[in-house]
């Protein structure tokens, strides 16, 4: 075991009450028990992630404060237990959406371990020892190393943030469903999961189709690399000329209502599939039976990645240089950043940097 | 070209009146121009499909009578055009559901002409001629080589028949999902459909568990070869002990109000598809974006099945010795047929046999 002459206080910007969901209070807290396959981890990075606006906003249920979110995590590793293998106190590694799982499973033991059904979050959950999950806009973490990624020199820290949560979210299902050379890929938007979404389609080779509603990120979008941008309306008109041609689409869509789910549907192939990585507070429209018909097509979704990919997703991006769109922001403006990302306004993640060190 | 010696009426019975769903009027009709292509068919036998019923009661939209139904079609072949190669004058044949495409689409050219943006249902749609499609509660049809199937000696017309619907929507999307060796395999809703996807999925090898409110049937369905008999509720209790264990769950459920989406997606394994073939009237209800996220699931449909996928059907059911539960009833009772469906009062599938010749 190593020494733990460079611990850190626990501490970080919380919710304390659910009504006023973008006031943060510094808090310290407790972290679970230290384990032997447990890693110490300082944290200098956190994104900005949807999931933490759903659950301080109450969109996904009650949360009991004080709650910290947060799960696109770089750090120091300061102490590592001694069962711990693949990393050393001084690593820089990250932590994204999920912080434990049974390890015993069918779904752990092949490489499937986010669908673990014992699963934590890294956040608004608890670890086995009841202590309660807290995430990333804070100093510390502790975590299995299962749960912790070393981080490529190649990537800086604030690029490799929003990779864990972000960047997973869309990579998996790209490469789980086909993604590559010769696939015409549709990407449905474009905000932080859906510019991930382009970049890594792209680096695998795919002809990408961009769905927005707004006109005024086309050229932005076009600079990501997509081949296509297509301006989406309401009727679905847009999903006309393109009826049958895509393998597969990714949905980043974050709000269910109005979604044009047969429309996307019927400009799938053969057997194509609508997957859907976004997870909106209300449920999808009513699906007709007629909606799968024409095409035999699937509507499916899908949840962050695994270890595996997470590896095999920071080498792709050191390999093709992948560099996402970011805006940085101390993490004391952690009000600014979830008040901006709920209007939408942010091209296209927020990072925070540490301050409270 | 052969001589048309053998040429029959075209009459069959239809319905007048779409109020009087179960009123059949015997009605003689225009058959679409015969090309060189075409295969002419006097019919012996016809399976009562719940396409029928969703037609005739206008649940499926409303139609234009005189219309005559039935799409699981056997008879001999009477004439064949000249460009005909794999048919002769006297063969015993069928017809599906599907009885003309463009033949040139990408989906045509893949063996995929079941979701050829073109293809022309059996009943109730127009040729390329203009002509109106009529079923096989009649005494004829006419079909292009592509869409006529011969039947295997050693499969009984009154057998072959249903095969070519009922049969077909369920073996191909278990062969194009992977139900084999090795796979666990669920059957939702054991009418028609159901049967059939119980007796291919075993004689494919799969581990089948068969979902059913009906506690009556259990015996009938154990005999035809399920492994499990699970009793479902409207609450998803059933679901809770199969969480994670299903490769692919193929649903007939015929009915989309009530229909607990959520638990059956439960079941499934990682990336596992569950797989809707019957077409209700109505929409399935609303699916809440967390029904996928547990496994990475995915909801589709499929639609009946390409001609190479019949012959590998009926060569399965040589090679296995399928027979499907029917009840014969001439043609003249069509009414006491669908009458009774409406009721699932069926085990398993009706075949009409010819009556006006």
């Amino acid at each position: 075991m190593s020494p733990n002459n460079n611990q850190v206080p626990f501490k970080g910007y919380a919710v304390t009450n659910p009504k006023a969901w973008s006031d943060f209070d510094v808090i310290t807290f407790k972290p679970k028990n230290f384990e032997d396959t447990d890693v110490e981890i300082a944290i200098t990075h956190c994104g900005v992630c949807g999931s933490d606006l759903h659950t301080i906003t109450s969109g996904w249920g009650d949360i009991e404060p004080p709650l910290i979110v947060g799960h696109e995590i770089i750090g120091k590793a300061t102490r590592v237990g001694k069962a711990v293998e693949g990393i050393k106190v001084g690593d820089r590694v990250g932590v994204g959406a999920q912080i434990g799982s049974c390890m015993d499973c069918e779904a752990c033991k092949t490489n499937n371990e986010q669908y673990c059904p014992k699963g934590i979050d890294t956040y608004n959950a608890e670890y086995p020892d009841g202590v309660k999950t807290m995430g990333g806009y804070s100093t510390a973490i502790r975590a299995d190393e299962r749960f912790v990624f070393p981080i490529p020199e190649a990537i800086e820290s604030k690029y490799a943030a929003s990779m864990l949560c972000a960047g997973l979210t869309v990579y998996s299902p790209l490469i789980r469903n086909g993604c590559g050379a010769g696939k015409k890929v549709g990407i449905v938007g474009i905000g932080g999961l859906g510019h991930y979404a382009i970049l890594f389609a792209k680096a695998l080779a795919a002809e990408v189709y961009a769905f927005t509603h707004s006109d005024n990120k086309s050229d932005e979008i076009k600079k990501m690399g997509a081949d296509h941008v297509v301006l989406t309306d309401k009727d679905g008109e847009f999903a006309k000329p393109l009826v049958q041609k895509l393998h597969l689409i990714i949905s980043t869509r974050d709000v269910a209502e109005d979604f044009p789910i047969v429309p996307y549907l019927s400009m799938l192939w053969v057997q194509g599939r609508l997957i859907q990585v976004g997870l909106p507070d209300h449920p999808f429209p009513p699906i007709p039976g007629f909606a799968f018909t024409s095409n035999g097509s699937l509507f499916g979704g899908s949840k962050i990645g695994s270890k595996k990919e997470v590896l095999d997703m920071l080498k792709l991006a050191v390999d093709k240089s992948i560099k996402p769109w970011i805006e940085e922001l101390p993490m004391s403006k952690a009000r600014e950043a979830v008040e901006r990302l709920k209007k939408n306004d942010v091209r296209y993640r927020f990072v925070l940097t540490q301050d409270l060190l």
